[in-house]
């Protein structure tokens, strides 16, 4: 398998599917729908959307289930978070993926609402999408209405926010997993969970799955930590130094640089490892999880 | 039947279910689930959650489903509306229900997510209270979804944000429809829908009901803008006045008061007349419709 090929290939299916599946700009009120749109495509890995792609084929041979819409709406949701994460009540960050984030592009308030249009819209893709299978249809629903919950990805937000005013001194290394755990690690792995949920996985191969995706999560958010102390504006896309210049500590700027490698790369192990229990091909997946862990942007 | 008395009843209800359903302040991180409950919680006519009730009465002769968590739900997307509404990055209001509003008592980042938090819940809410009837989960996502997205809840902010802008001076009779009807009726109206689709109503009956609630929004919608620009802040809890203020046009400033008590009194009527079409007792909704028409807060 050439991974960066395949990689390439999903991530085309997902840019297609989102200018498929999100409202055309020339919708009333075309405003919130020209910043839903700016925002969703402008760059990014679509990591999250791949991995319902994943996480999907691992389990369904007779492809009865199209797990496209459910990959949009995980980006939908992302997106919002990135959006509203961006405010300046929030991170105030006027660069992301190297265009001028929603809010300097259009203004707060629109800001404001493409990331409440574009979470609504995820759970608005996955009713509408797979009403004929209700069941899956709940599960879904329920699976990314947890995560992205006031103990979860909001729970991570608020904590991050808290531990930024707390002028960082009394932020603890179970802070700082907290703050990892629910607002990266657990919508990474819930896309995983998500694929397989549409292809009718077992209890048993969705908490295999789910571990997978919190250790390749966690992983991720500490390269990212790192990436944010030594990396430029120019291979980035957008301001470094951030939680620096936040007062923010992250996992590098708390235990350095070292204690951050050897810790993700402790986490891409575990989350390897793992694969092997799935009971089916996952070289992509494995493939995915390592060259992220190497990843320079 | 006693009018005050069930209004009451059901308001009891529906915060002795709201305290229940919420998550509890001491579940980390606290902080956001305190503004999430406080904002929830600082009064409130409780009318949506309430026509969710009376939807569902009129059609659920067994009482096999309880409507309950649906109620709350479209309570806590109701309140993430007003929360976002009230920040200044959008209306700027201090006061809401006599009650400092989310970002003076907390902060805006707070505010912000506890809106974001509370929009999520509702969707946890159904995907979880309805699982083991997961059809009707289905449609009351998709219904929630829809009427809370681009083109509807947040479709109608979007265009009163930007009638403001504008100066008011092009603002037409049809965009102040649009505001009212995306903005105001389709939520009322849903709320009774989401009762109807909890019962398993026939299509007919649902677009009955629709009907009546669209009627009934546009009304209440009307006796708001008549009521920001006749009362004090006494009487409302919150700045009058304010769309004024806010260079922002409403219809009894636009067409004066005459006008949109006329509008309002044919809303009404449309309503109350559409109620004789229900195959059910109506009593309560006529009541209700009625005795919103004539509110002076």
């Amino acid at each position: 398998m050439n991974f960066q090929k395949t990689y390439n290939n999903f991530q085309s299916i997902v840019n297609k599917k989102i200018d498929q599946l999100l409202p055309a700009v020339d919708i009333r009120p075309s405003r919130i729908h020209e910043a839903m749109r700016y925002s969703i495509t402008a760059g990014g890995k679509r990591l999250r959307p791949i991995l319902v792609f994943t996480g999907h084929t691992f389990f369904d041979f007779d492809s009865i289930i199209d797990p496209a819409p459910a990959a949009v709406a995980v980006e939908c949701l992302h997106t919002y978070s990135l959006i509203h994460d961006d405010l300046p009540c929030m991170d105030n960050s006027n660069f992301r993926r190297g265009n001028p984030t929603c809010h300097i592009k259009f203004d707060e308030a629109t800001a404001v609402l493409a990331g409440d249009a574009l979470l609504t819209y995820s759970f608005q893709l996955i009713s509408g999408a797979y009403k004929n299978n209700p069941s899956i249809c709940c599960a879904i629903s329920s699976e990314l209405s947890t995560i992205a919950g006031s103990q979860k990805l909001i729970g991570g937000q608020v904590e991050d926010l808290m531990s930024t005013q707390d002028n960082s001194i009394n932020v603890s290394e179970d802070d700082l997993y907290f703050i990892n755990l629910n607002k990266t690690a657990s919508l990474i792995s819930s896309s995983l969970v998500i694929g397989a949920l549409l292809a009718d996985a077992s209890k048993t191969q969705i908490d295999i799955i789910r571990d997978i995706g919190i250790n390749f999560g966690l992983a991720f958010q500490l390269i990212d930590d790192i990436l944010d102390v030594t990396s430029s504006f120019e291979q980035l896309g957008k301001s470094t130094g951030i939680d620096a210049k936040n007062n923010k500590l992250n996992y590098a700027t708390k235990f350095g640089l070292d204690r951050a490698r050897e810790k993700a790369n402790d986490y891409t192990k575990n989350a390897v490892d793992s694969c092997r229990k799935i009971e089916s091909d996952t070289i992509f997946l494995t493939m995915l999880i390592q060259s992220m862990a190497k990843r320079i942007k």
